[in-house]
């Protein structure tokens, strides 16, 4: 039987590190989160952002406006150096639009990792700037990451920790599927990424479109990760997986039967607090690389509003 | 009646400017196009490009590749100092993968406008760089700002040469509609801008989410302007419209009933010739700014790949 791993206990540990870091600094961190819809799940998460500041000890501000207020508020929130990092509640127009806001972000409190800046990083699997100060990762993949590592105990030390493993995921959206796909198989791993576009497989450094299917590849994987939001996906069965695999289920509806645990060795069912978490460990990291005294911003200056 | 405006005969003057100042040149100009996905009228778009470059003098090469070497054939061709404009024909992935693409072509060689680094000046309105080059403008909005021009005899030289006008566009794509309504109302009109997402008006400055409706609208605007590709769309009628109103459709399906040429002053029943001749334009622009021996690159080097 499979072993049950809630994500707030992982969390859990990252918290306690980051409340005692958090303790040697003296500037108050200060994250400003934007509300411009009602769309979606934003409220719920605003509300989590909020009680994970005030479990580790961010001030979080959050900014309710119209949406056509955004642009000007989010330059005004980039150029204020009383704010330390900020966080934007998508979707907001649904469209490319939102894409564009993504980028009116300042990199330097982009605590989500996904103003373009960032995100070419990832797909470069360029790690640190100028070899030293960590590059910031979007919070739901890192918060997968981070779980998948305790689920299997792969070590972080090593160059490639998921060498030789094979991992399915199923969703291939921009903001989860897709970076993470990349930041597996930079992780050594070979990543088989399903959605509606149909299969692609993500090796370092090589992407390759293949008319393999869902039974051809599902008893071949270690990891089994979903992120599917609708009821008409078939849910993943036990026998379709083979012993010991670790499933990951990250959409909002469940997409794997319960008999998955009869042959997986771990299943975490929800990843929700642990991508909390991963946005106050983005904070602090944005923090250190170009807020604090001795920090020596990597950025070019300027280059951003 | 009308007038009729076919844009093939507005192109052609441009085109005649720039095969002439393109003469003036050296070096033979070289524009790239990708061709990475068989969606949408990809192919017709690529040989209109190749057309218009031979009309003009310009060395087109089209590069047809899959989709998921596109990235790499990019950034090499970023550093090909024998390129000088590069062009990608979407939709390739259809999602926000998109967007991360148009950002991976510098800026420098972008002809299209649709790196963020030239979204952005567009909708601050910053258009020179240092106060001397001009920024680069997306190819169908600039498109249909020069045929609005021709059709309504609107002064360029003057600062806000729609100052009074009133604008219904139906469309607010990333792509056409929102940075058309921008573009008009920096030059001083006002634009009410229709999609499925409800109506939003556009002042220089200022955005305004309103309960107007088409009714309360249409029968006071002096220009119409149409993108819907939805047979589904109520097409506009003349009773609908004010005398002497100057209507565009940039639709593949038109939006127009026929009768609309009883009220209207002009109707421009198309775009795409001038869509393709604001492309050869902006790729000799961007030869001027950035490229030429006397050219003085203003984008911070090694900011983009």
């Amino acid at each position: 039987m499979a072993k049950i791993i809630e994500p707030g206990a992982v969390a859990k540990a990252y918290r306690d590190q980051i409340r005692q870091q958090l303790a040697t600094i003296k500037t108050p961190l200060k994250l400003v989160g934007f509300l411009a819809s009602d769309a979606g799940p934003s409220h719920t998460y605003a509300e989590y952002t909020r009680a994970g500041c005030d479990d580790v000890g961010i001030h979080f501000e959050l900014r309710e406006l119209n949406r056509l207020e955004l642009e000007g508020a989010i330059e005004q929130a980039n150029a204020d150096t009383g704010v330390h990092g900020i966080l934007v509640y998508y979707p907001i127009f649904d469209t490319g639009h939102d894409s564009y806001i993504k980028d009116l972000v300042d990199p330097r409190k982009d605590i989500e990792g996904l103003n373009t800046y960032w995100v070419r990083k990832l797909y470069h699997n360029v790690r640190f700037l100028n070899g030293r100060r960590k590059a910031i990762l979007p919070c739901t993949p890192l918060a997968i990451v981070k779980l998948l590592d305790e689920a299997g105990g792969f070590a972080r030390g090593t160059k490639e920790p998921l060498a030789g493993k094979k991992v399915a995921i199923f969703n291939r959206s921009e903001v989860v599927g897709r970076p993470l796909a990349t930041m597996l198989a930079n992780d050594g791993a070979e990543v088989y990424s399903f959605d509606v576009d149909g299969l692609i497989i993500y090796r370092k450094d090589e992407l390759e479109e293949t008319e393999l299917t869902r039974s051809d590849v599902l008893g071949k994987v270690d990891v089994v990760i979903t992120g599917v939001p609708s009821r008409e996906f078939p849910l993943v069965r036990a026998e379709e997986l083979k012993e010991g695999v670790i499933a990951i289920n990250f959409s909002t509806i469940r997409n794997f039967h319960d008999d998955v645990t009869e042959v997986a060795s771990a299943f975490i069912p929800r990843v929700g607090p642990m991508t909390v978490t991963m946005a106050l460990r983005n904070t602090l990291r944005l923090y250190r690389n170009f807020h604090a005294q001795d920090a020596d911003p990597d950025l070019p200056q300027g280059t951003y509003p």
